[in-house]
């Protein structure tokens, strides 16, 4: 198998929920590989509707949800993940203290410190008629020893880690009570999972939380004046 | 005292995450009253930051403050919040099954189903400095007998609810495990709030979640094609 770079944060779906995971890990200093079955980032918002416009997202009273992840990879682009797309992630395991290990269909071994499953799909489940050139299959929580209901992996909602130490699930593959399947809160879920993240990861540092007044985050940003 | 007519929903509140309450429950059909101490909408956005850039809102990689406010404002237009600047939210009583009254610096009584406190001012208690116009005190969180730590409200995170029935809190001015005063947490608080009052005013109705796909949402929010 090839060898791969050491990252810090892997996440399963470049949807909506896992761009915006990858940019407020950013934020924070954290640099993150994307796995995603599709061709390209976007989810359901690339391939269900990319020309269907969204309502609900707060700030834009009409968008085309692929308009809204253009601007999505615009956000994150500071950043710079590093994407894996056409394949799926199928297995993950723990490596003792070197963190968790992904393995992908495209015979890769990713190795980092913290796992993102921000993968849903639930609108497959709903029964969406989807193009052929889709995988449908759904996500093999199950061989990842990850418990899901419905789907849906259950998640405390404060910090959005599962049941399995260092495995995060936010957007359309995470349940807790509440949960509802919108764009915003997929975002709100990645927030606080980046929180999480940074205390797991960084106890004790110091946290910036809003680059309007942060030079730590402006600079990461690359935000000049 | 002036008599003001029944609404469904008052905010106390009109930040980023009192419009977008606003919004949300008008996309099931719920009509808001907005009361803020400021002289417009945008809260923290408007009094203290209109001209800075924020550079965390989901599909925004920069916005200026007020910009953004402008952008809910419009988004929240389908739904004709009723707005009342310049007065304060000086008490809460319920009247029966008649629902809640809240009283107005204005000397107005406005009769709801539910109350939602949306108006927190964490910038306020953080020393920011303020300009001389604006009105500092904290929310008289005691005199409507709603218990308030370091100046936010417990709620459930599932529904939004303080300890009192009928009243929720949203934004800043609540608090719950993993809270992070962010604007992207003030909306996705603000839309489970408005299911949890769907459920409440509304029990066992029909409950269409996304406006691409609901004729009905579409209706309301008067988008035609």
């Amino acid at each position: 198998m090839d060898a791969a770079p050491d990252t810090d944060a892997i996440i399963i779906g470049a949807g909506p929920a896992g761009l915006f995971a990858a940019f407020q890990l950013g934020l924070f200093g954290f640099q993150s590989a994307m796995i995603d079955t599709l061709a390209g980032a976007g989810g359901q918002c690339r391939a269900l509707y990319a020309d269907k416009p969204v309502f609900d997202v707060p700030g834009f009273p009409r968008i085309d949800a692929g308009e809204f992840v253009e601007r999505l990879l615009i956000q994150v682009e500071p950043f710079t993940p590093v994407f894996l797309f056409n394949r799926k992630a199928v297995s993950i395991r723990r490596d003792g203290s070197r963190g968790l290990t992904v393995t992908t269909s495209g015979d890769e071994e990713l190795r980092s410190k913290v796992v993102i499953i921000a993968a849903g799909g639930g609108a497959f489940r709903a029964g969406v008629a989807a193009p052929n050139n889709l995988a449908l299959d759904a996500m093999p929580f199950q061989s990842w020893s990850l418990p899901a209901v419905d789907g849906a992996i259950p998640v405390d909602s404060a910090t959005f880690l599962t049941g399995v130490p260092g495995i995060f699930a936010i957007g359309d593959a995470c349940d807790y009570p509440g949960k509802v399947r919108l764009i915003v809160s997929g975002c709100h879920e990645a927030a606080l999972m980046a929180q999480a993240v940074r205390k797991m990861l960084r106890p004790g540092g110091r946290a910036p939380l809003y680059a309007s007044t942060s030079p730590t985050l402006r600079r990461r940003l690359g935000v000049e004046e």
